[in-house]
């Protein structure tokens, strides 16, 4: 799979999965895993998941404004980087985000989220 | 210097560059070194320096609103994610961006940027 077409999928199953199953995301992440949520830094699968489940809100819909990706280096990493809207169920205006991911391979050629930084972006 | 202290520093030190002398960003850069700029893929120090200087503005100037980094694995690296502002003379606007830097380590002891991508954060 070319990283383009790897970059699509993974995005699409990353908020697919938030937006309808946010605790299916822990088999995303592993121990070595870090997450940097509005400037605060949690480690660890179990860690990300319950910061990510315990978000002030119950329902949630990301829409994707754009998605770029480059290879990261000689490990077989790839990084994502992603900008679109994130609508809270009950709120008027869709808040706008910009995330990025390390991917990296696991042993059974798949890939794992290393790196996670997800900002806000106020107008 | 701790992760946090040298992202900053390198922030500081690549927007100053940016915003007063875009040439010098080719050191920054190396021949393995990609930038994704608004979706356009660019390889190479030379390169890479050739889309910058080309940008159809002469004067800007960034105002950095988040700075988050994490090291991206054993080989050293360091990511860094940026939102901020880009004021271009003669605009009354500022555009809003955000932009992820992947440092690497060189032999010297110091860093240079290996993965750049850069989007403007439509409102």
């Amino acid at each position: 799979m070319d990283p383009d077409t790897l970059s699509k999928a993974f995005v699409e199953h990353y908020y697919s999965t938030f937006d309808t199953n946010r605790a299916g995301l822990a088999n995303l992440y592993q121990e070595s895993s870090m997450l940097t949520f509005e400037g605060q830094k949690i480690q660890g699968s179990q860690n990300i998941v319950n910061k990510l489940t315990s978000l002030p809100f119950q329902q949630c819909k990301h829409t994707i404004t754009t998605n770029d990706c480059q290879p990261s280096g000689p490990a077989g990493g790839m990084l994502v980087f992603v900008s679109g809207n994130l609508q809270l169920a009950g709120e008027q205006h869709a808040l706008k985000f910009s995330q990025m991911f390390h991917l990296m391979p696991t042993p059974q050629g798949s890939f794992y989220v290393y790196n996670d930084i997800f900002r806000l972006n106020y107008a």
